[in-house]
């Protein structure tokens, strides 16, 4: 087993035979992939099995249990993923920008891979190829450190890719598993900044301030989602009800899901009990300020904290704000927020636009689900993560957030006056 | 005197009524301030005085003492810099980019502060009014740690920008000194990722270690640069010789001044006696590897170690290594250099495509002097520093560096399947 400090120099020596592959190359190598991972589903199964039985022991949770779980359906769908990403565009070698000085220098400004990105994720065994193939289409090499317990599925994985760089005559090393499941081997990875250009964790809270506390590589913080609605004085009802119901429902753990209802005062006394009818299939429970609780019936509804207003739930609850104006609301979104997704509903054009250009957010939404905020929603084809920190990329990052850009000068002789 | 964490709370609450301010008010506070400066210069230079008399007290170097004195001509200066960072563009409020989903979502991408940004330097008191004025003109708040060398001169200007800021009805804290000198109060600000949105350091290869290691803050790195000179065998000599004189020696302690040269083998032997001749005056010294020491007179050469190499002398020194072809040079660029900036001399139209394609750095050169990569040179009008990472920035960063954009999405009611 190579240690992590050798899995991370050996990464960087590879990054520059990987970095000047053309399209072509790169594309072969993961359609190959794609096709190594159908033709070895088997080995993969197998793989898959000891980690499912270790979860068994261990007592992990169904709904974890089934995130983990691999059959050869799955791996067809993982191998789809990337002939995918295969057929997207490769954005390394455009010229962002160029112009010419008043002394003759042509200045360009072209895009290039990274050069080592670092993923530390939890129990998701399709995030690996996802990962992957998403850095190898940009020209970076990939380090992974997957969670312990999809461990043997991991691996099982990606010796399949370096097993089919390897016969390509490439650089096995343009992927690397950290097999060391030991919580000191995630440390020392965290600061490897040597070798290692950008590092993202995909996972829950703890996992994204643990990489922010200890890590010296840059980090891309992704994924925590305490997304508001505001339902405004002017809303459409309809419109409100069935956006709430899709953001709050339709998939309950996602960091796109909203969590925090803002609703205007004048309303909410004829909105809430409407709200609370349309969603009581779903057993929600409402943490409604002083104003709004009661509005619910007394089965549905606890008094709510300072701490609802600013709990990302991932479960079937919600906060509820009343306000006096979209200036209060936009002030509430902007004190308890997570910079995810926030939406306005409203049929008032100055309200739409305050609202838009003061909460801060990565994305603002008008009279739409927040549900929106997502690579494949956005148009992107592909998504590693939804940043959000405000450096480098922010809100749904595709294959762009993985790249850098480089200035490339020719000159005939130019000296500094 | 404000606590850290209290100087950075304030600073985030003020970032939302700045962040909407038009160019046109963020002009006029920046302009005024330009003139509050001339009409203080007086109290400006008798706090300068106090630092200069605690720097003698210190016994700091002259070199260090120049860069620490304010003198009424270079108040005028500082103002005529605040002048010019309002009469550039505003880069906040441009539409990046934007498209329609098929589902009538119409998705933009817009272009906003970053929020508070931090900037931990050494003593040098101008970089107090640049870096304020950059920040304010991209509707950022700034939070400012100077040396404690120039403590008194970074004050007495802080306290006229708040003064102008407070006169004119805005809030004071779009601007804030840290004024507790102590070295805890450094780290205890590195950690305020909670308020701080960008932390930039500007100084030693020290000092950024340190906030690399110790900062919460997303950090960009700047400035320390091992810049290459490779001479090939097609090298037009006068070419050669006049852009190493210009890279090495126009000024010696700058990031983008030229550290090492590297020469084809097949023209080292007369080259590199023409290049010290050229440069005699300069007294260098050189650290050359086996085959070139003999090249230079016993006087001003030393055997070159591997750890040579790799500095950044900032001195009348450089190292020099011969090769036998330019994929040597780029493979020795490629492990000694630190990201900044590196220029190949030739004739040759298949090596410069290669050099420029292969080496790894913000900024490559073909035929030109390193000391080009800098804001002003590339036309930036400004620069609050010389990235040396990948992520955000890279290269001189000029206004866009100061800014992040966020998704903003007009919609009609849209739920997502």
């Amino acid at each position: 087993m190579r240690s992590v400090e050798e899995i991370c120099k050996e990464a960087k020596e590879a990054r520059y035979s990987l970095s000047v592959l053309g399209t072509s190359e790169k594309n072969s190598i993961i359609l190959a992939c794609a096709d190594a991972l159908e033709q070895n589903a088997d080995t993969i199964v197998s793989a898959n099995a000891v980690d499912m039985k270790n979860a068994d022991e261990k007592g992990i949770s169904p709904a974890m249990k089934d995130r983990l779980l691999l059959t050869s359906e799955r791996i067809e769908g993982i191998a789809s993923g990337l002939r995918e990403v295969a057929a997207l565009a490769d954005p390394i070698g455009e010229c962002v920008s160029g112009w010419k000085r008043p002394n003759g220098l042509y200045i360009e400004q072209r895009r290039v891979p990274l050069g080592v990105i670092g993923v530390i994720y939890e129990a998701r065994p399709n995030v690996t190829a996802d990962v992957f193939s998403l850095c190898l289409k940009t020209g970076n090499v990939t380090i992974l450190k997957g969670g312990s317990d999809a461990i043997h599925s991991n691996k099982a994985m990606v010796d399949i890719f370096r097993a089919v760089l390897s016969e390509k005559g490439f650089n096995e090393n343009y992927v690397s598993l950290i097999e060391d499941t030991d919580r000191a081997a995630t440390t020392e990875f965290m600061k490897m900044d040597t070798y290692v250009d950008l590092l993202i964790p995909r996972g829950s809270a703890g996992l994204i301030q643990s990489v922010k506390r200890n890590a010296t590589i840059p980090v891309i913080e992704t994924g925590t989602g305490n997304c508001h609605i505001f339902v405004d004085e002017s809303a459409d009802f309809d419109i409100a009800l069935s956006i709430i119901e899709n953001s709050k429902t339709q998939r309950i753990g996602v960091c796109n899901a909203m969590e925090s209802l803002v609703v205007h005062e004048k309303i909410a006394d004829d909105f809430l009990p409407l709200l609370e009818k349309r969603l009581s299939s779903y057993g929600l429970t409402y943490f409604a300020d002083e104003k709004s609780i009661g509005d619910f019936k007394e089965k549905d509804v606890m008094p709510a904290t300072d701490c609802d207003f600013g709990t990302e739930y991932l479960d079937y609850k919600m906060s509820v704000k009343t306000v006096a104006s979209v200036d209060e609301a936009i002030a509430h979104i902007n004190r308890y927020n997570t910079g995810h997704s926030e939406a306005i509903i409203t049929d008032s054009y100055a309200n739409a636009e305050k609202f838009l250009n003061e909460v801060d957010a990565a994305a603002v939404y008008v009279n739409a689900s927040t549900r929106f905020t997502d690579g494949g929603e956005f148009g992107f084809g592909a998504e590693i993560g939804i940043s959000t920190q405000k450096l480098h990329a922010r809100g749904p990052m595709g294959l762009l957030a993985l790249t850098s850009t480089k200035y490339v000068i020719h000159g005939s002789g130019q000296i500094r006056g």
